[in-house]
C-alpha cells in the first residue's frame, strides 16, 4: 500500500475538499486601528482584555474567537469533535487555557507563527479522512506576552531594531467539515496541503525574523511547486504569514534563485497587510495571530465573495528559543502550506 | 458526510491498522542503571552526550533514536514521508534541530509528557488516511534541561519533595507506515486512538505532576470504554505514561469513582517501570521521555513476541507553565491513548 493522497514529497490532497464553514478572531486595539479594524469580529478594548495578565488576555481572546466561530457556523460546543492548534508561549498555555474551557478534543501544535497552516494541515487530514467532523483549527499571539518571553520586559522600553516586527495580539478560529456535514454553504474549501521542513540557513539576530524564515518559505512554495507542477499563475494569491519587509524582499530573491519567480503582483504578506506604515511596526506584523486573524478577517471573506478563487496560504515560523540563542544556536524556519479554493472552484 | 472513522465523542478508528516497523531509544547513563538498562537501544556514557549544552543533548539523543530506527526499518532517511513529535522545552528546540538535521517534513507537537501518543495518534491518522507512510513519530526529554527549564537551576542542589519525579534523559522514535508497504513484519499494528480533553481539577503544586495529570488520564480512559464498549478486561495491560505513584493511585481511585474500576493486575506506569526505587527517583520518572523509551525498548518487544496480544498506551502530559503558575494559575492536564495489538490479533 503507498500513501495515496500523497503527491510527490511534501504534498497531500484532500479528496473530500473539506469546507471551511466559519472564521472568527478577536484582536486587541492597536489591530482595530490599523487598515483591517473594520474587518474583526472583536477589537478589545484594551490590551489586557479584562484580565489579571496578559497571559490570560491572551487566552480570552482565543476563546472569544472559538465562540464567534461556533457561533457563526450555528452549532453548539458539543459538536466540535477536535480542537488543534497552539501559539507562541511555551507550553502553549494560551490555548491549553482556552481547550479547558472549551472542553473539546485537543492536539496541541507548535509550528511557532505558522501554527495556523499547521493546524490546516492536521485538521484537514481529520476531516478528510473521516476521524473527526467539524474540527476548530486556532493559533493565537500577543505583543505583550511575547516581548516578556522572548525579549525583554516592556518596562525596558527597549528601542526596536529596523529589522524587528510587532507581534499582533489576536486569536484567530477557522472551523472545517466533511462537505455537506452541516447546514450552510462554506465560506471555502481546503484543497492541498504542503509540509514544511525545517530550514536554518545559519541567522542569529532575533530581531530579524523574516530573514531566518524566508529560507524555509522559498523551500515549502518551491517543493510545492515541484511535487505538483502548479505554477504561481495559477493563484490570485500566494499569501505569506509573517515575513514582512525584510522576509518578503529575500523569498523573492530565494525563489527566484531555486528556479521558481514569483510574479510580485501576486504576493502578499500578512505582516505587510495588518499594520499601516504610520502605526509604525517597522517591518510588519507577526506572530501566529497575524496570519489567523488576516486568514480570517480579510483572506476567507474575499474568497466567499469569489474576489479570490484560488489561494496559496502559507504561514511562516521563525522556531527561535531564547535559551538556545544565548548558547549561541542559529534560528530554525519552517513553513507550512494549504490551498484553499472558492466553493464554485473545481 | 459524517466523519466514518470516529467512535463516539473522543475515539478514532484506524481502518488499516498501520504497521508499526520499527522503534528505537537513546538514553541517559542514570536510565541504563535502571531495571531496563539492558532494553534500551543506545546508552549514552554521560548526559552531555559530547555536546556543549545539555539542549543540545537532548537533541542529539533523539536524533540517534531516529536514525537507530530507521536503519532497523533498513529505509533511507529519504523515504520518511513526515516526521511528528514534540518535547518538554520551549518551542520544542531539541525536536526541532533533530528535524533540521533528519530534513523529513515535520509537524511539530506540544502536549508536555502526553506527546508520544499524540504523535502516534496524529501519525495513525496520516498512515492510515494514506497522507503520509512512512511517518517517524518522536519524543524525548532531559532531566537537566527540564530542571533549568521548569524549577531550579541544578547547582542549587535543591531538596525535591516525596511526590516529585524524576525526568527521564531520553529520546524515542516509532515508525509507523501503511501495511505492506515495506519490506518485513511489523512488530504491531496500531488499531485505534483516542484523544484526550483539557481537565484541570485546582492542582497548583508543581513538584506533583501526578496529581495533576491523575484526572485528565481517568477521563480518557473512561471516555475510550463509553465510546466503545470495551471493558479494562480486553486489555493485556492499560499502560500509562508518567502518573507515578501518586498519580496512579489517583487514576483507579478516581476510575472507580467513574464507574469504570480498573484491575489493579493489568495496570502498568511507565515512570514506575523506568527507575528502580533504590535510584531515588521519589514518585517515580516523568517527561516525554520516559514514555517514548519504555514504549520502545519494553512494550513494542513485549507485543512483537507475542507476550502481550492488545495493549492500550496512554501517555499523561501536565501543562505546566511556569510563567502562568507564578501567576497563580492550576496545571491542566491532558491524555491521549492509542491501542497497539500485535499482529496476530484480529
Amino acid at each position: 500500500m503507498q500513501a495515496e493522497n500523497r503527491i510527490g514529497y511534501q504534498t497531500i490532497e484532500y479528496k473530500t475538499r473539506p469546507w471551511i464553514m466559519a472564521s472568527a478572531c478577536a484582536v486587541g486595539p492597536r489591530e482595530g486601528q490599523g487598515p483591517l479594524g473594520d474587518c474583526f469580529d472583536l477589537v478589545a478594548q484594551d490590551a489586557a482584555f479584562g484580565q489579571d495578565s496578559y497571559e490570560q488576555a491572551e487566552a480570552a481572546l482565543l476563546r472569544e474567537a472559538c465562540r464567534l466561530c461556533l457561533a457563526k457556523a450555528n452549532i453548539g460546543e458539543k459538536g466540535v469533535q477536535a480542537m488543534v492548534g497552539g501559539d507562541l508561549l511555551n507550553q502553549i498555555m494560551p490555548s491549553a487555557l482556552a481547550a479547558r474551557e472549551l472542553k473539546f478534543p485537543f492536539l496541541g501544535l507548535y509550528g511557532a507563527c505558522s501554527t495556523m497552516s499547521e493546524g490546516l494541515i492536521t485538521g484537514g487530514m481529520m476531516c478528510d479522512g473521516g476521524y473527526a467532523s467539524p474540527v476548530l483549527c486556532t493559533a493565537s499571539s500577543h505583543y505583550a506576552t511575547a516581548e516578556r518571553q522572548y525579549r525583554y520586559p516592556l518596562e525596558y522600553g527597549n528601542q526596536r531594531s529596523p529589522a524587528s516586527q510587532w507581534t499582533v495580539t489576536g486569536g484567530g478560529a477557522v472551523l472545517l467539515s466533511l462537505p455537506e456535514a452541516l447546514p450552510g454553504t462554506p465560506m471555502a474549501r481546503l484543497a492541498r496541503g504542503c509540509i514544511g521542513r525545517v530550514v536554518d540557513l545559519g541567522v542569529t539576530d532575533n530581531n530579524n525574523m523574516g530573514a531566518a524564515m524566508a529560507p524555509a518559505a522559498a523551500a515549502t512554495l518551491c517543493a510545492y511547486m515541484d511535487d505538483t507542477g502548479d505554477t504561481p499563475e495559477q493563484f490570485d494569491r500566494i499569501i505569506t504569514g509573517d515575513l514582512g519587509m525584510v522576509g518578503s524582499d529575500l523569498l523573492l530573491a530565494w525563489c527566484e534563485k531555486m528556479g521558481h519567480p514569483l510574479p510580485r503582483g501576486c504576493m502578499m504578506d500578512c505582516g505587510l497587510t495588518i499594520y499601516d506604515p504610520s502605526q509604525d511596526s517597522h517591518a510588519g506584523g507577526s506572530g501566529c495571530g497575524c496570519s489567523a486573524t488576516v486568514l480570517s478577517a480579510y483572506i476567507l471573506p474575499r474568497i466567499q465573495r469569489g474576489e479570490w478563487k484560488r489561494v496559496l496560504f502559507m504561514a511562516t515560523g521563525a522556531l527561535l528559543s531564547p535559551t538556545t540563542t544565548q548558547q549561541g544556536e542559529s534560528i530554525p524556519g519552517v513553513a507550512h502550506a494549504v490551498i484553499i479554493e472558492g466553493v464554485g472552484a473545481c
